[in-house]
This record gives C-alpha cells, sequence and structure tokens, in this order.
C-alpha cells in the first residue's frame, strides 16, 4: 500500500496556486517517490477570492496556525512571506508539531534560521528552502548536496529579475533607470514601492542564504554590506560597454583572509562572463571551489511556476526519504561568521568623477590616487558631451566627467582618496563608485 | 558510534586519484552525512605506477572483480572505464553481492543501463552515475530531483570538451580543424585516437543517460544519430559568425510527435544564447520543460578534480541516505523510447554549397529547394575569394560558395533537394549541412 503525504499550503497567492496546479499536474510522476502527495489543507487571507483552484475535498484553514497544527496534514508548505508574523508563527508551529517544512521565504530564513533549523533538527524533521534563493534555479540543492567534495570561495549572483531587467533595459536602449523602472512596475516585474528590490534588500536575503550554505556559517542577514540600483545611470552604462563590462546588480560572499564577506553591489562584470550573459528577469548564480573552480547556474528566478518548481522538488525529496540539513549541516555546527568589513574588502574599481574643467585638476586626481597606493588600470575622458561650449583651448568650464578604472584597492584606500579629491575642491558632483568582480 | 562507509576503487587514474585525495581532503566535511568515509580497497592494471598517492592500509587488488566482492568493501566505485570487459564484470559483481556502485562509466550505462538498473533494484542498492556526464556538472541530480515538478521537452548540451575546445580555436583563430587537433594533442585535451571524441561518439553516449533521465525511458545508444566535427571547415565559422550564429557540438534529445530525437551533430546556436557564450573545454547543458522554461548549467566537463567532484558528491549522498533509481525511476517503468527517424527531424539548416559559377545555377538552387516546399531566410553568396580571376561579368569559372539558411524543413526535404541539386549539376563539391537549434 502507497504512503500518502497530506500537504497543508498556507498562502495561496500566485507560488501556492501553481503548486497546487503542479501536484495535480504530475501526479503520475511524483507518485515515483514511493508516495501519493496529496493538498488536504490550505490557509489564505481571502477565502472568497476566486483562484481558479479546485479546491473541493480541501479544508479550509483562515488560520494558517491552525493549519500547521491540524490532524490533516504531514507537512506543511509556507508561502505567506515576511520575516515575522504568520509565517513565522506558521512554521514554528509545523517544527514543534514535528512536520516538515517546505518554504519559499527568504526573509524568514535570512533573519530566523539559525533558530528554525535548531527547531526542525530537534523535532527530527527537515526544513527545505529551494524555493527561497533564484526561483526555479536549484542552487540549494547544488550547493548542499552536489558540492559535498568541494571547498567554496565565493558565491555571487544575479538573486533579483527585476534589478537585472531595469539595468538590462537600461543598458540596450540607453534609458534611465527612472523610466525603466516605471515600464517594470507596468509589466508587473516590480512592486509598486519597489525599494525592497531596487535598494538590494531582496538580494542581500537571498545572499545570506547562500552564504551559509557555501561556508557553513550561521545565515546573517544583518552582516550583509547593500547598496542598490538606482543610482546608475545610463553613461555608466555607456562607459562600462567601452571599458568591457556590463553593470549587473550581484550578490557575493566571498571568503577572505579577513573573514566572510557578504556584499549586494552594482557590480562591472566582464562581458565575456557567463553572468554577463545574462539578462532581462532571468537569475543567474556562480560558484566558485577548490575542485569545480567555476559553476553556472542559470534560470528563471521568479514566477508562479518557476518557484512553485523548487517547492514541489523539495516536496518530492521529503517523499522519497531524500533529506539534508536546511543550511547542509547540522544546526549546532553553524557558527556565526566571522564578517570582514567592507572597508577591508579588496577589488578592481570603477570611479565616475564629475570634476571642474580647469587645469591641474587632473593631475591632482591622479595624485590623490597615487598617495594610497591605488594604480590605475586605465583613464577615460569624454569632453565630446560640452564640446559645444569649449573655449579654443578645449576647456568649457563646465564640469566633465573623469572615468578611472583602478587595480585591485581597499575600499578604505578608495574612500580617502575620493575624500580628499573633494576637500580639494576637484569635484563638481559627489562621484559614482561601482566595484569591479572578476572571473 | 558512527557508521564507517567503505569504499573499493577499481581504476586509479587520473579521476581515481583525484577521489582519494579529496576523500582525505574533505574528511571533515564528509563525516556531517552521518557516515565516516574511508577508502579501504584499491584495484588497477599497474601496482607499481608511483601515482602519488599515499595507500598505506588499503588492501590492493589484481582484480577489480575481487574487489568488488571483498568483505572490506561497502561500496564499489567503478573508475576503469568502457562499455565491456573489467569494467561490466567489476559492476556486475558489485550489485550481485548487494553493494551500492558509483561509476563515471557513460559507455557502460549508454549500453548496458538498464540490466544494471534492474541489478541495483534487485539487490535494493544503488547505482550512482553524476560523474558519467558533463564531468563536474550536477546534470544528473538536477534532471533526476529537482525537476520533479517539470515536463521535460529538450536537452542538449555541449558535453565533449575537446570538441568544444577545437571549435572555439577555429572560430577564434580561423585554423583548420586539423591544426586545432594537434594542438588539442599536444595539451592532453585529445587522445592519439581522436576518434572517440571528435565524431561525436563520447557524446553520443553522454546523451543517452541524459534522454533516459529526461523522458523517463531505458537508455538507448543505439538510437543516437551522430555526426561528427572532422568536416567543419574555418569558412563555415566565418559564414556563422556572419549570420549571428556560433558552431557547437550538441548533443540534443527532444520529445517530438515522432517521439524522442536523440542526435548529435556540429550545431548552430544563436550568437546570443547562453550555450553560444561556452568556450574552450568548458561543458554546458540546457534543459528546457514546462514549468522552468529554460535552466542552463555550465562548469568543467572533464579533468580528474572535476570528475572527483560528481563521484564525491554520489559516495556523500549515498552516506546521507540520500538514494534516488539511477534513472530517476524504478527499472521497470523504463521502456525503450520511440525513435524519432532522423529523416523526419524538422529543423532549420545551414547549407553551404559549392555551385559551378554560371548562369542559371542560383535560381535552379532556389528552384529545387521551393519545389519541397523549403523556405529561405537568406542567402549569402561571398566572391571576394575568388576574384582575382573574375572575368568583366563577374565571373571566374571557379566554384563559388553559396550558403543557404532555411526556414524549419525536414531532414528529407533537405537531403531531397540536394540530391536533385546534384543531378542537375549544379554542385562542384559535396554540400555542406549544419543543423541550426533554435532557443
Amino acid at each position: 500500500m502507497t504512503q500518502e503525504l497530506r500537504l497543508g499550503i498556507a498562502g495561496l497567492g500566485t507560488v501556492g496556486a501553481s503548486v497546487i496546479r503542479m501536484i495535480a499536474r504530475r501526479g503520475e510522476a511524483l507518485s515515483r517517490t514511493g508516495m501519493t502527495i496529496r493538498v488536504t489543507a490550505v490557509s489564505a487571507r481571502d477565502r472568497s477570492r476566486d483562484r481558479g483552484l479546485d479546491l473541493s475535498g480541501v479544508t479550509w484553514f483562515d488560520d494558517p496556525v491552525a493549519l500547521a497544527r491540524s490532524g490533516e496534514v504531514d507537512c506543511v508548505v509556507e508561502l505567506i512571506g515576511g520575516a515575522e508574523g504568520a509565517a513565522k508563527r506558521t512554521v514554528e508551529a509545523a517544527l514543534a508539531a514535528g512536520k516538515p517544512v517546505v518554504t519559499a521565504n527568504k526573509a524568514l530564513l535570512a533573519h530566523h534560521g539559525l533558530a528554525l533549523a535548531r527547531a526542525a533538527e530537534a523535532s527530527g524533521v527537515s526544513l527545505a528552502c529551494e524555493a527561497s534563493v533564484a526561483g526555479g534555479i536549484p542552487v540549494i540543492k547544488v550547493l548542499r548536496e552536489a558540492l559535498a567534495g568541494n571547498a567554496i570561495s565565493r558565491v555571487y549572483g544575479i538573486l533579483n529579475g527585476t534589478c537585472n531587467y531595469i539595468l538590462s533595459r537600461m543598458e540596450l536602449e540607453g534609458l534611465t533607470f527612472e523610466a525603466c523602472l516605471k515600464d517594470a512596475q507596468a509589466l508587473g516585474y516590480a512592486e509598486a514601492d519597489p525599494t525592497f528590490d531596487v535598494e538590494g534588500f531582496d538580494t542581500a536575503h537571498k545572499l545570506a542564504i547562500l552564504t551559509s550554505l557555501a561556508f557553513g556559517t550561521a545565515p546573517d542577514a544583518d552582516g550583509v554590506s547593500v547598496e542598490g540600483i538606482s543610482a546608475i545611470t545610463p553613461l555608466d552604462l555607456r562607459m562600462a560597454d567601452e571599458l568591457g563590462y556590463r553593470i549587473k546588480l550581484l550578490g557575493v560572499a566571498e571568503a577572505t583572509s579577513a573573514g566572510i564577506e557578504q556584499r549586494v553591489h552594482p557590480t562591472m562584470v566582464p562581458k565575456s562572463s557567463a553572468i554577463a550573459q545574462v539578462m532581462g528577469v532571468t537569475n543567474a548564480v556562480t560558484i566558485d571551489s577548490d575542485a569545480l573552480r567555476e559553476l553556472t547556474l542559470i534560470g528563471p528566478g521568479a514566477g508562479g511556476e518557476a518557484t512553485a518548481s523548487a517547492v514541489v522538488a523539495d516536496i518530492a525529496d521529503l517523499a522519497a526519504g531524500r533529506t539534508a540539513p536546511a543550511f547542509g549541516r547540522p544546526a549546532t555546527a553553524l557558527a556565526p561568521p566571522a564578517r570582514a568589513e567592507m572597508q577591508r574588502h579588496e577589488g578592481g574599481y570603477y570611479i565616475r568623477l564629475s570634476v571642474h574643467d580647469r587645469p591641474g585638476v587632473a593631475a591632482g586626481v591622479a595624485t590623490r590616487m597615487a598617495e594610497r597606493e591605488i594604480s590605475l588600470e586605465s583613464i577615460l575622458q569624454r569632453r565630446s558631451e560640452v564640446a559645444a561650449t569649449q573655449d579654443r583651448r578645449g576647456r568649457s568650464g563646465m564640469p566633465v566627467p573623469l572615468v578611472l578604472i583602478t587595480y585591485a584597492a581597499t575600499e578604505a584606500a578608495i574612500r580617502a582618496s575620493l575624500d580628499a579629491m573633494a576637500s580639494d575642491g576637484f569635484l563638481a558632483e559627489p562621484p559614482q563608485v561601482i566595484r569591479i568582480e572578476r572571473e
């Protein structure tokens, strides 16, 4: 006799509805796990809403915590979202009741991952979260299971489709951030309040989970240095193109001698890299490790069906008895990461200055960098935009852009040299600084 | 008390040596599976060879079958290679003795996969083969576990690093196949007898395994239509470039209305596709499915360390109790695929003709295609190479290249039209035909 795995789905948004349809559609394939998978209970805020789902024979719960505790439910699928409130209470209740949990909730895991992993372990059940990072890309399974033989040195990726869509359009069509954001909102790729996506917080949550899996540390969302894409201009994208780069919002987790760096920021990546090819709402993750060197996964990072794919894979693993600790190792082994301060980050930098167009400024800028032992790989000056107002010496009196690409330097040195240039009165506007990530 | 998983390694080439070193290096991490993993026995042809390995305390077997049957071995790691002979006897002996097997042997699985999966199932042990396809890329785990919610429509990839290295260099440096092959041999990327790689047979074996996992059919190596890269010329690569394509040796498995297509051939892929960016010895696999649409994995496809990474991941899964049937479903459910004949393959084609330079030939060629309802997307003629000998009508009397790109047409129609052109006496040389794979 086949055993049954009875699911309680908490949260019936786009993802929840896709999960229910996928389980119905893939019933025969899923039964090969050795269990019949069936949705027996659901919970959502608004019962009256028509979701186009056949919920006959499925018990409705107004309270997701009651669903989690119900005797009709063997496994709770949490798709409510948010780091606190109903989602957290539901997951806690399920784990306390000895029920495995499948969740897509990045905020919850980034902020409370360690406590929840401990609770799961205490009850001897699994807490699966493939859908919490990069939608349908199975990066959690790959980090947790497929790289057992590898020591990982860096994980980085495009983890937010909204930002990648905006940057792609800005680049391809020469549009401003504001114009592309408006389009993204019209197409449903961005929320009415886009802050969470465009300022990098969504990426930071996902990165905190990847860091934990890659380096065996407890998720540490507060340790992520975060910078969004709202200050990127079409000029930066043009300059990047000329210099052989593209600009992507990356989440980067890296083991350095100073500790674990976790940073989210607009990043110049070489045009020839796999990650630079990723355009639109697609996500991508690259994992650097000792044996494999570079492994890149590219796929849909959001959307009901793609996210449901990850949720259903977790459910199938559970039904087949393939389990693993939430973050790849026992919760007791998850120590907080030694945080590497951003000031100590070392890398190449793209610096776009707006300098006053007068004698001695370029020399002064170069001197200020040399004083901090920052070496320049290239300098780019474009006067074309102010040419119309130039005098016969080629000077316009208007601020002109000056772009510098540095070899590896520390964030602290870069900041100090820019402060010095500002004190010198060289800068007409605050500088634009974009980090370069090399392969 | 921690249980021990005692490994017997049959085959001590580059991969075997890397596996032994990796297990030593990653001992602590691997013990998190709940078991201590230890190599207790090895077997290879030449005991006297210095492999730079510490084999103290490890039992040596001259006969790998004896190793498989040894009471000191819980799990057999088969790294001998080859579809028949010692490798097959070793795996059979291990499974018959009720021991799980981890193997990197694509030829063995492509030809005897079904029988071996049955033997594993009869003994209730697992037969794991991540390393058999695309080296360190965990494509087998992804197909088998991560896509449980998806119906797969197509899998295609660059599965042979030797061929991709040769094509990349031909493209980037304008060299001939022969020159690049020689370099690949000097660098150790190609064997002294390169036939198996460059004529597509290695790719075909790997594809047969992917087909089985993607479509739930028994591996059917004999059902793969195979064509290698030795006939590709620098001119084809230049033409591809002009037309917005790159040429890659792809293995493609596709569900069509006529059955399952399995084909290995040089393929024009759009330059903008993720797979087109993959240069050198790197491998890549793209999986098209209903929920995820497109998922691409890119990584090292060969080499001791990368292949060992896949072997060790299989061992870790085994130690952690995470098992799955070899081809993703019970062996009884694996039916032979309904083979789609290559003649019925429908797609776009690049056709490079060498035509006699006389009036009416272009019109005749176009007519022969129109008769079979083949529509042309573009026609490209370059006379530059024969310009020196042209008369004032622009004719040289020399054969001139004529390149045609077709919209979707069947292989049968293309072949029939080319036969007709040959009968007409239009062709100075046999035509070059390269299939186009669109995203």
